[in-house]
């Protein structure tokens, strides 16, 4: 509890004030004032948040939690539980979307088992992008009890703290959150009918493609694990531990980890966007160092977004996770720091300015 | 005239058969069927496009044509038409927002000289990314006559099938359409509200910033060339000669050409969208091998995709043209062909696939 609280009372707000010089500079640069639209409110934003005026992102990183969750015996997923650990390995392999994207923005992918339902084969520990941080084999089963107990939901949270931090040492300019879980719509959906207040059928999709018999059972599933767990709305803590799961809990650490270095953090979709409301309400000023990447298909997104009050900067209609949405959204950004910091002004390039009378 | 008819002669539909292929695959990778939402749709019509089952992006080439326009002597713009030419040099020496972003995707800068009212000087045509195509000295103003003659049209259509081409036997695997001229945005929302039968107050917009005052003026300026001019909505060549402009004529030209050769292009915003439109008029199934790559800040982008039937990739509120919107579209798409062809299979990657009980 005591790494947690620590990072809780080192997060500061964003350097409003630098940010404005930021909009001054691209003001002089050779084009309309405000015409690249977002670019130049996403550069603004990265000069606040890492106090450097000529930012670069050099070191890229992605991170992509993996977990199971004992709810995944009620059959609420398309897939067998058995895919997480398969995943795992693909990620490790490379062969994965997340692998994809990320190798095309040029960022690298780490992956963490938070407490993946099997154990993950890492002989001598010689694969370099996976950490193993097993908190347990799934979480229990949300309609039973409790996710986890507040002890593991804590580790969980300060497991992401110590992998963010191991990474940061070595170098991160921004980072992507991601995660992989067989059943793990199920869980976040609840997390955010608990934060949110909002009903169960509002926030509850078909995940990785469930029909509309399995999406009935999904949300009783959930109505029934909150009646059981009774989440208190106003204790994060509580909530992750009665219906979270570990890479939501991880996922939680890295945001906050992030934001109390001054590291811009993108977050992917529906399950990111879980961890990102529970950091949020343990503190809010993580917002200003938060990029939702996209407006996810997965029911229940928006939801999010709007609580936190985050503008989606792609809308493609992806659902799958793993960080594939925010190795866009990393990107995108990038293109903004680049306008900032590369572009001629004026002056530079002896280009008239407009026309007052105009 | 005979290039142009051969062009349109050469365009065929796509090979949507194989586009269903492409499908086949992408829902046999590790993810669940369409989880990749746009990006898996942007693959599948890059192999319809291409008929090349493993697409790639080796050579992007963005075209930023430059012309002037006399109707800039009514005061519709919110810069001085010394801008252009001061932006070609820009361009040329890489300062501009385009090149910046170009830089940031892989792709190269043409910039053409379609008829900027200034001489452009390139001693000993030592530069290699700028091109002299220079039609006259800015068009005629359109609220005095037409804008050009219908050889000037046929000319400017012809040049930028000749500058694609030559271009294309280099190599070119994605182009990207990009403008610069100041007061441009005039004879397109002309084209736009000729073509399309709109009114003039709802394809006119503030362009690179022009107070209200300006904006209404601007408005009666594309009333009275209409009505001048007389442009027959059913005849892109005449819309062009008496309401259009070198390099809008000259992008008509790229876009055509593109797809005679079985090339994606990816249209930028509102002037590209009005040499779209054009293209389009003149042979429909130009259509096929366009991508709209976002949605322009200014008042009546929105008609033009509507007309065509166009879904932008991006909504980042960007309005500066150059192909910057297009640059930051090509690299979306080519995210999305990377996935088809680089991500592993349930069968490589021993993933367990979707339950047919859930």
């Amino acid at each position: 509890m005591e790494k947690l609280k620590e990072t809780l009372s080192r997060i500061e707000g964003a350097d409003y004030a630098l940010g404005k010089k930021a909009q001054e500079r691209l003001d002089n640069l050779t084009k309309p004032p405000g015409s690249l639209g977002r670019l130049e409110e996403f550069a603004q934003r990265i000069v606040e948040i890492t106090k450097n005026e000529e930012p670069q992102f050099i070191n890229k990183v992605i991170f992509v939690m993996a977990g199971d969750h004992g709810v995944v015996e009620e059959g609420i997923s398309a897939f067998p539980q058995e895919v997480t650990p398969q995943m795992v390995y693909n990620f490790i392999r490379g062969g994965a979307g997340i692998n994809v994207l990320a190798k095309h923005i040029g960022a690298q992918v780490i992956v963490v088992d938070m407490g993946v339902a099997k154990k993950i084969k890492n002989q001598k520990s010689k694969i370099k992008n996976f950490i193993d941080k097993k908190i347990g084999y799934g979480t229990g089963n949300i309609v039973k009890g409790p996710a986890m107990t507040r002890e593991e939901a804590i580790k969980s949270i300060e497991i992401g703290i110590d992998v963010f931090g191991a990474e940061f040492k070595k170098g991160i300019d921004i980072v992507g959150t991601g995660d992989m879980g067989i059943g793990n719509t199920t869980p976040s959906s609840a997390v955010v009918a608990a934060i949110t207040g909002e009903r169960a059928e509002n926030v509850t999709g078909r995940g990785t493609g469930i029909d509309a018999r399995a999406l009935t059972r999904k949300i009783e599933v959930i109505k029934r694990a909150l009646s059981l767990n009774k989440p208190d709305a106003k204790n994060p803590l509580d909530v992750l531990s009665k219906v979270g799961g570990f890479e939501i809990g991880g996922l939680v650490g890295v945001i906050l980890a992030a934001a109390s270095q001054r590291t811009p953090v993108v977050i992917d979709g529906f399950i990111s966007g879980a961890a990102a409301l529970l950091a949020f309400s343990l503190e809010p000023k993580v917002k200003d160092y938060m990029f939702a990447a996209h407006c996810s298909a997965e029911r229940g997104h928006k939801v999010i977004l709007n609580h936190i009050g985050l503008e989606p900067i792609l809308d493609l209609k992806l659902r799958l996770g793993e960080g594939t949405g925010a190795a866009l959204g990393i990107n995108i950004i990038e293109a903004g720091i680049k306008i900032l910091t590369r572009m001629a002004t004026f002056q530079d390039a002896g280009v008239s300015q407009k026309e007052p009378a105009a």
